[in-house]
């Protein structure tokens, strides 16, 4: 076979703009302010306040800051950036936790908390169009009276924008899928301040090139999200909740695995390790079992939910677990899954005044519980605290590991701890992020995963972005 | 607000190669020919049957054709052709329907039949991986014995990568989805002769561009894909088919909104008109109402199924359906089914002796009756023999148009009619193809759909194939 040739045409490679000037700022602010007015500031408090997300990496904030109301706006926005070369840095309600949108490059943070209507709720077609800044919990509230839901439900109460950027998902992804199955269509301004609309609100589509997917996770680096068209769902009929015991860790797994291959259509499925649940008892004054266990939710109708749950009760105990406990009303299904939301504050209380890193990894379900097994013990032999939450459904799982960020010991051991654990997830067939994004924390680990794909991946950074102007550093 | 700048870097622009000179293919064969052997060839009878497919756009000869083995061998191909500036057309069986595989520009065939290998089966994750050539019925014999199935099903019995390539669904998408949502990994050999394995078996991940999604429904314009990751579905416990007519088209919509809002998870919901009703009682000597008619399927447990078959049953009686139908029997249902996917063979018989032309709009279902309505009015007047035949949960609907392709002037009517057809699903948020693709039927409307999409897209293309060699005149 030849090897011959083929790099005649060598392949673009995307530009870091360097740090903007103090003069390229103050023309860039010159030009937007006439008509931005006090949307566009360098106040230090408003900076400090776009410097940082929910992550442990070092804040770093941008040069200024602007709150545009429209598309056209942000258009307007980036093609004056463009010309000026300063970077942009698209800004939700910062509860991003790899670092996506510090300003690490400086530049201006594009802070779309202000679009923020609900543009559409179209119940025949069971959709709704919103501006980036709407909340998931507040385009629930507003859909209250249709009998639909959108499902997608990160821990945080984040930005429908942030959330497609960085390809959020959450506790029912097992049934409802991520952003990336929920968004049907978006409307992005793009680095040269084209407009673009893609995508279409039909179910379905063949028609070219699937830009709706290639923005979802692009974390701001290809285009600003401005409008976004997602799925909504069907309020159950029924819903019940139950939390079930196990031994071990690779029995709740072997039970997870059994009720998926079966076809139950759980709504959520999600594991809590032993010092999880203590942690959890001890911050909600709680009395569960302190052993691997099961968080369940049926959604369906009284008949179908009490089928699932019956099946799903005898394949538990085929792998040892313990009579269910059940939470079938309102109120107590949201204190249950209040203990579960609230597990990552109740693991930071295990060491009070430290930060944390919940580290987040993916694998084939097959592969889940030597993985969870192998980093117990690694945990265990670093001397760390960590416990353990897994959206299992999904073969995902995060571990919340305290960390002293002044203690660079205690760093380091974080740091080869985490490398440890990505390796394990690439080894498994699996990738180094399942919901969070690459962001700053996650760079060093695509080339692994993804050999020539992150060439591929600079190649379409640089032709769309040749300037570099959108959120550099991050992702590519 | 400043209109200013931007287009500084003017976006790169895709470059069509001329057609190859007689030198450069001997050149290209004479560099192939001593490793692939018979598997390259210029011999009239395969070229011709690598010049068409199953639409009625005029065939085009590639200038030859060959057949590789692996991945590698697809590469070395890539490598060579890019330095001889020849075109590469991805093959498969040849069941495109909007003449992706014609080789309209001259070049080399590359037909991946050949490589036809079930590599893996995984039944604990339910997935398989599989070479391109696999078609989804050899799948799922193979899938027989693990109680798995490959769910993706459109008319033909096409090859996984075309279908990946032609992001194709089919009759069960309503609940399993298409390629977009059961592709989860690739290999794909790039414009450069690169391998890239996009993705991972993980069910999810937030690690970079989405370039599986970019690949799937490219037909071949940016990579060739090698193999494939796709999900695999659990066989439902129990299985039942229903058929129930209509007085009207609206009135059958009416019942699936209905159904769908109600939550039901039906596994297929198709519509034939009552045109190709009566061409189905013909062809498949059927005795069924010539109505508007809904043919449906259940998948669930035993209760399930009865609980979802009596709950629709109830909607459609509410907008005049008939008595269900009931095929429970897989005997009864595999005649029923066939039924269903001889329509388009039934419709071809209601005037023989003619090409006939397959339609494929989506539309949000909320519009997709008055849209029916409306293209059965404009069917009327232009005096076209026309059924319908809709995979309507997703909103998604076919006309089976008969021409007489060397009649100029019924050519032209069916033009001007499939236009009017694409601007009516643009016009109610739609799009011109849910299905079957832009190959070189629909290159027309893709500007008029996307708009400064189309130019983004370009740039995507420009830049990962600057020769211009994949593909070249399909889709952008």
């Amino acid at each position: 076979m030849p090897a011959s040739v083929a790099a005649e045409v060598p392949p673009l490679q995307p530009t870091v703009p360097p740090r903007p000037s103090a003069d390229a700022i103050a023309a860039l602010i010159a030009e937007l302010e006439p008509w931005l007015g006090e949307r566009i500031t360098t106040a230090r408090g408003i900076r400090d306040q776009h410097a940082h997300d929910e992550s442990w990496h070092r804040p770093a904030a941008p040069d200024a800051v602007c709150f545009p109301h429209t598309t056209e706006e942000v258009a307007a926005v980036v093609r004056a950036c463009a010309a000026h070369r300063v970077p942009l840095i698209p800004y939700g309600v910062g509860t991003s936790v790899e670092g996506q949108v510090i300003a690490e490059h400086g530049g201006l943070s594009v802070d779309l908390s202000a679009m923020d209507a609900v543009v559409a709720v179209r119940p025949d077609d069971m959709d709704a169009t919103v501006q980036p800044g709407v909340t998931r919990t507040r385009l629930n509230a507003h859909l209250r009276a249709t009998g639909l839901f959108f499902s997608v439900d990160p821990g945080a109460d984040a930005s429908l924008g942030g959330m497609a950027s960085t390809r959020a998902s959450g506790t029912n992804t097992v049934r409802y899928g991520t952003m990336r199955e929920n968004v049907l269509s978006l409307t992005a301004v793009m680095a040269d301040g084209r407009i673009v609309r893609t995508g279409t609100r039909a179910r379905k589509s063949a028609a070219g090139y699937d830009l709706t997917h290639l923005l979802i996770g692009a974390e701001g680096t290809l285009g600003i999200i401005t409008e976004l068209t997602v799925k909504l769902h069907g309020l159950p009929e029924a819903v019940s909740s139950a939390v079930v015991a196990f031994d071990t860790v690779g029995d709740a797994v072997a039970a997870v695995i059994a009720s998926i291959q079966y076809g139950l259509p759980l709504a959520r499925i999600e594991l809590l390790d032993a010092l999880a649940m203590a942690a959890v008892n001890r911050f909600s004054q709680l009395g569960y079992a302190e052993k691997p266990t099961l968080f369940l939710e049926f959604h369906g109708t009284h008949a179908g939910v009490k089928e699932q749950a019956e099946t799903m009760a005898e394949l538990c105990q085929e792998f040892g677990g313990s009579d269910f406990a059940w939470a079938t009303r309102e109120e107590e299904r949201r204190k249950l899954w209040q203990a579960r939301h609230d597990a990552a504050y109740a693991a930071k209380q295990l060491r009070p005044g430290t930060e944390f890193l919940a580290t987040d990894i993916c694998v084939p379900i097959s592969r889940l519980a030597e993985c969870i097994e192998a980093t117990q013990a690694d945990v265990k032999e670093s001397g760390l605290v960590a416990p353990l939450l897994g959206h299992v459904g999904d073969g995902n799982f995060h571990l919340v590991v305290m960390v002293d960020r002044d203690d660079a010991q205690e760093v380091a051991t974080l740091a080869a701890f985490n490398e440890r654990l990505v390796e394990r997830a690439l080894a498994a067939g699996g990738t180094c992020t399942g919901e969070h994004g690459i962001g700053l924390g996650k760079r060093r680990y695509l080339e692994a995963e993804h050999g020539e794909g992150l060439a591929v991946m600079r190649t379409i950074k640089a032709a769309l972005d040749p300037l570099g102007i959108m959120n550099p550093g991050k992702l590519v």
